[in-house]
């Protein structure tokens, strides 16, 4: 049997359709237009990619991505001064600081100076305090309103699209990171999944892997979970994006792991394209807060 | 075989002499007593006993508790008042707001208008959010300082004192709240375990159990986890606290599990003690971190 795709790809376009018509309601309503400000020290070609990515992503929404780029030079003190003007600013809504930021800078220390109502990436403590914090779906949170990294919040919206059971399942994740890994197992946890967070000191990964009803993995190697690794009938979401020989693979063996799973993520196709509509509903959700 | 009791007793006075030393220290240098706030609005029974055993618990380690009670029909806003208040005295160092909180106020707001400097319980979403997003154990935390719930820390600082490995071990948490599983869970995998978090919707509980090197319970029910779900060998920490008949009995069947396990908290006697001590180091801290 071959598993259904979880298809990224075919999901976003539904969700662009949704999000284009809530930007058109929200700027029809208050006249603004939701924007993004991407902060970047240096020119990482990754970064620039990604910085110019978002920038059509935002656009072919109806949102701006305004660019701010620092020479490799800049000092903590020169990003932290560019955030507090970014915080301040009426007119950017969502602010997003690009890694790696240049050597010497305290990349946590500069993420703490943005506004919480602004990190459209996650990547605040009190965003992060409040996903962990917060009550199980359904229930009053508990907490304030919070933003989760869009990256396992769109492996989330994915499986949920399809109509994935949560309740009560074994899900497993690979990779403990504070923007894929921790952020998805707190999202599985709070769905009453029983969660467990595997990383690079797990003893015996295929067996507790092949336990996972879910699984999910971020670990950045190229097609390290095999087919052997998934339990029959297994959704597997993979967050992987490796370059071997030229071609982009996830970290898992996705000819092995099609035959196993029940549903599984393609890569590319599956859980990028849900990335970047998961930023654009975070940065329409950060405008809707501030413009009332 | 019976296991090795994991005595919290014995470990916090243990702790209690290097804290004496500690606080003996901190005053001879500064002149100033490390003092916690503890906010109470109401007489429920359990917080006016846990209140005085704080105060008695500060004065005999050379601190203070300062009781600051407020009617049972205190408002959100007389609360966050109050707490506003000690955020802003500097002869307070520590904050702790008892709960419950009275009808109709939102605890997580009361807790968010803490200092987190100040927040020596461990209930503020800065401090959450520094805890989940620490790095491993040994590595730079890339966050900046944040306080633990005494509880969990208790437990960990136990199997600490007794030598117990973390590293690649099978940790099962049962229990998600925010002031025990949750962290707990947090703590563990920050010492390279790979972790399992059990909750009310878990299916099939004993098996789960059965894989834990070292297993965590805080569920409030009294005996529900059996000797048989226990690993030989395996480490048990209960931070289970009912009573049965006029006794106290933890989360666990000590009787059945003393006969299975490696080492085992007993109850009371074991995490208990611990709660006690961490929360005494905490104030401590909170005041090294504000005298300088």
């Amino acid at each position: 049997m071959t598993a259904t795709l979880l298809d990224g790809k075919a999901i976003a376009k539904t969700m662009q359709a949704e999000i284009d018509a809530a930007v058109a309601e929200f700027k029809e309503k208050t006249g603004i237009t939701p924007t993004i400000a991407v902060v970047r020290a240096g020119e990482d070609p990754g970064s620039v990619w990604y910085a110019g990515a978002i920038k059509k992503t935002m656009a072919a929404r109806g949102m701006e991505a305004q660019l701010h780029v620092l020479p490799e030079t800049a000092s903590q003190e020169e990003l932290v001064a560019l955030v507090a003007r970014l915080n301040a600013d009426p007119t950017v809504h969502g602010i997003m600081v690009q890694e790696p930021m240049p050597k010497g800078v305290d990349e946590g220390a500069v993420k703490a100076a943005l506004s919480p109502d602004k990190d459209v990436d996650g990547v605040h403590e009190v965003n992060a305090g409040r996903l962990a914090m917060a009550a199980p779906a359904g229930r009053p949170a508990g907490v304030g309103p919070f933003f989760v990294p869009a990256t396992p919040a769109g492996g989330l919206e994915l499986m949920r699209r399809y109509g994935v059971e949560f309740n009560g399942q074994n899900a497993v994740v690979l990779g403990r990171s504070n923007i894929v890994g921790k952020p998805m197992a707190l999202l599985l946890m709070r769905e009453n999944a029983t969660v467990t967070i595997c990383h690079s000191r797990s003893k015996d990964l295929p067996a507790i892997c092949r336990g996972a009803d879910i699984l999910c993995v971020a670990v950045g190697r190229a097609e390290m979970v095999r087919g052997d690794w998934i339990k029959p009938g297994a959704v597997v979401v993979d967050f992987g994006v490796n370059e071997v020989e030229g071609k982009m693979v996830g970290d898992v063996a996705y000819a092995e792991a099609v035959e196993v799973a029940g549903l599984i993520t393609p890569v590319p196709g599956g859980t990028g394209p849900m990335t970047n509509v998961m930023l654009c509903l975070n940065v329409l959700e950060a405008a809707r807060r501030q413009v009332r």
